[in-house]
């Protein structure tokens, strides 16, 4: 067949911005966002970010800066999350609950031209910015409340309060749309559970697409209440921060913690997504004969990450060794790989881990260990690090830390490699206690031996008050396995008792 | 900030094809098709379409190939829609309502090299093959039931039936996908209501976002129960053949008629598109606060087109004097244009008419014109052919027939520019009667009178049984203004007493 070509009118770059003008044209009048007694509806949160956007524009900002926030859930963050890219720029937005040696290296990385920050994070922000070599330049800075403008030093470069900016700023402004659909839109540096923080970089057309793909994948209907519990600045919420302006939805912003909350009549789903996928593309999607089963055959169904969204191309699950796809056994183990339009465009200044990830085969390696269960459904055995290698021997860690979740004593639990002159390495657990002090480290390892082979057992057990946990709440192996690492190969007498 | 590009992790082309194999792992066991007393499931539809790409691909049939086909909704027309790209064919599904003289011409321009055709379409198919001229290559033929086979003449090259191409068909095959996501997927011929047919070809990137698209658009939940009322050869069912595999729908084939639908509790709502958007891309989203107003205030609200879907970029109303869009006053007329990934790649071997309506200033010109409404909502007023210039006025033909549509005799309306030596063009009327026969042509011409600007009132009225009309019901202008065109200038009598 004769040969077509894009054109202009087909060809217009995908983003989610376009999004937004359209929600002040639907649902004008309807809530966008809900804080404390603020109600904006979706015309004024249109307004507000065209006036931002033309202020940011204003400051000198050009296409392809980023400009960085260290925010939790408000007002100011969602619309952020349009009015930075209208100005062209890319957002970074920064965990709020990291150190400040950790956020001024995040903001010298990134080379941030300007930094928003909410009351809460006003003196983190003035100490990251202290820590600047003389020689770096700083953002500029803008403070969400005026309450801490008397304690901004004379070195920072401060331009006002965020609302005077929002006042200041032209509700006609023409917003900078991509040149291309691949031009980058948001920077989103990794928590690192396993190492230094990477900064992920999503493009216009992926965050579209991630934003569709999750509406349709989690069945959300027009007008929605969205109750906000994870943090924009994960992975700009999973890409919820747009598809809430795609179907008219009511951003409900507070630091709820929702305890039991299945009891209440909610649904719970599961889904599995990395930052590096700009939200959720694997999920347990439920079939209704699943339905009929017993609750413990129900919740092992429920625990499984599933399949591939919609958008996504392929999710497969492959050997290391052969680099072809396990067998759908639910035992074979391998790397969960992926390819689809939501996958980064690499980490910013860093090609070498990009490589290491985004492989000549086509492949998206997510570090992650899984196996492939007969009806496609694959389920997450362990991350590929967090995988121990004792006396030749794979062992999942996640498996022995379910077989600890079970002893009624325990209230956390991860397990994480102890080096060992002859095993190579063994399974040392970290392990926090409810209200049952008398527990010992002989009650647990003999309560493993009833549930595990001998070589998973582990042969060390540390008792902690609280394990290390990234902002959003994944246990921190990374500083676990370097306190394994500085315990050092068990003694000799040890030694000779496993021989 | 670095530019980083797109590699094959994130670039693999975007295809509604990946849907299919998604079907069958998540929604197996659900019904799929239900005709008559045959229902499938998912993994029935996903093994016999990789069966039925299989021996397409067998037949030499190669990348970018047209495969047509004639048949009102069943089983095969919905598997097609999937088997004939996974061959990596171009689906052309032709109007089983068209004549065999059209049919010939179709099958000829597109080049067809393999025709499937169902029983009601047999005899069509032999008639418009008959017309080939000798040195023109046919397509083959694959008939979808056996009883039509003895009357295969000779000369046309028939391969077999259609379950016999499923049955030889290798469930393991590879499917071929798109090399890039601009590949042509289907071609659709436009039904001619105002010219002749021309080639609408769309690409698997343009229809993956037509179809998730419209499964938010029309807040569609996952495992649906879709009733096909369109037939799917209509710019293939505005792409909810591939939608339900998205969400596991239920796909029912039967042809009824609906009547009284709101009456019995259905929603109707309102969408516009064409052919070459590949589906909706324009509805009238609507607002919960319009609930409160007069049904007929609500029914005028219903009645306007209304706002862009999510994933079109940008729908405006532009004057086609100045090519500014037009006063967002209701009132204002101008052409309706759009830009967005559903707009066709362009009409097949025809760059002429590619060119007229996919123009340098990145716009789709729709032909259709409207006004924008100062809520955002834009009203299609008529097609730019329809408008009648009378004395120098431009004239909404739309606008003369909701006039005759209040008349308690009328049954169908429709109005064309008749030629008129003095005025250029008058407005003509084609109207047919409900049981009442005593109205005369002077009855109408009072009626009109009574609501409209002495131009618009129509100086003809031609009563008919019946108005010709598309296959989709539309009624054909085209056909009304050739018999205007040939009834001539009114007399010189008539044009003394209008003076």
């Amino acid at each position: 067949m004769e040969q077509l070509k894009p054109s202009p009118p087909n060809s217009s770059p995908l983003t989610p911005l376009t999004f937004l003008e359209r929600a002040a044209t639907v649902y004008g009048d309807s809530p966008s966002v809900v804080y404390n007694s603020t109600t904006y509806t979706w015309s004024h949160t249109h307004r507000r970010c065209l006036q931002l956007a033309s202020s940011i524009s204003s400051l000198a900002i050009r296409r392809g800066d980023v400009v960085a926030v260290l925010s939790p859930n408000t007002p100011a963050m969602y619309e952020l999350h349009f009015a930075v890219p209208m100005a062209g720029a890319v957002l970074n937005t920064v965990n709020s609950r990291l150190d400040a040696r950790t956020v001024s290296m995040i903001l010298r990385h990134a080379e941030s031209k300007l930094l928003f920050v909410d009351a809460g994070s006003a003196s983190l922000a003035l100490e990251a910015l202290s820590m600047f070599p003389s020689d770096k330049p700083r953002p500029r800075l803008v403070l969400v409340n005026d309450d801490d403008v008397a304690h901004v030093p004379a070195s920072v470069d401060f331009i006002g309060t965020y609302e005077d900016l929002v006042r200041k700023g032209d509700p006609g402004f023409e917003w900078v749309r991509p040149v291309s659909e691949w031009d980058p839109m948001v920077l989103n540096y990794t928590s690192g559970t396993t190492s230094a923080p990477k900064g992920v970089v999503h493009c216009h057309r992926g965050i579209f697409l991630m934003a569709l793909d999750s509406l349709i994948n989690w069945s959300i209907p027009t007008c929605p209440v969205y109750l906000w519990t994870l943090p924009m600045f994960h992975a700009n919420g999973w890409s919820y921060t747009w598809g809430m302006a795609a179907v008219g939805g009511t951003n409900i912003c507070l630091p709820p913690v929702l305890h039991r909350v299945e009891a209440l009549g909610f649904v719970v789903s599961h889904g599995y997504g990395l930052t590096e996928t700009a939200g959720v593309v694997v999920s347990c999607a439920w079939k209704k004969e699943w339905n009929r089963f017993p609750a413990t055959e129900r919740a092992r169904l429920k625990s499984r990450q599933g399949v591939r969204s919609v958008s996504m191309t392929e999710v497969a699950v492959l050997d290391p060794g052969t680099g072809s796809r396990v067998e759908p056994d639910g035992l074979a183990v391998g790397e969960v790989v992926m390819r689809g339009p939501s996958v980064m465009l690499g980490y910013l200044k860093n090609p070498a881990a990009t490589a290491a990830c985004m492989k000549g085969d086509g492949w998206f390696y997510t570090g992650d260990v899984a196996v492939m269960h007969p009806d496609g459904y694959l389920e997450i055995k362990d991350r590929s690090k967090d995988v121990i290698i004792s006396g030749g021997e794979n062992l999942s860690s996640v498996e022995v830390e379910s077989v600890l979740y079970g002893h009624p004593a325990v209230n956390e639990a991860a397990v994480v490699a102890r080096p060992d002159e002859f095993w190579g390495e063994t399974p040392c657990a970290f392990v926090s206690l409810k209200e049952m002090p008398m527990t010992t480290e002989k009650d647990i390892i003999e309560y493993c031996r009833a549930a595990l082979p001998r070589y998973m057992v582990p042969k060390t057990v540390v008792f902690k008050d609280e394990l290390p946990k990234t902002s959003t709440g994944k246990i921190q192996k990374f500083v676990l396995r370097e306190i394994a690492r500085a315990m050092g190969s068990p003694s000799s007498s040890t030694l000779a008792s496993k021989l």
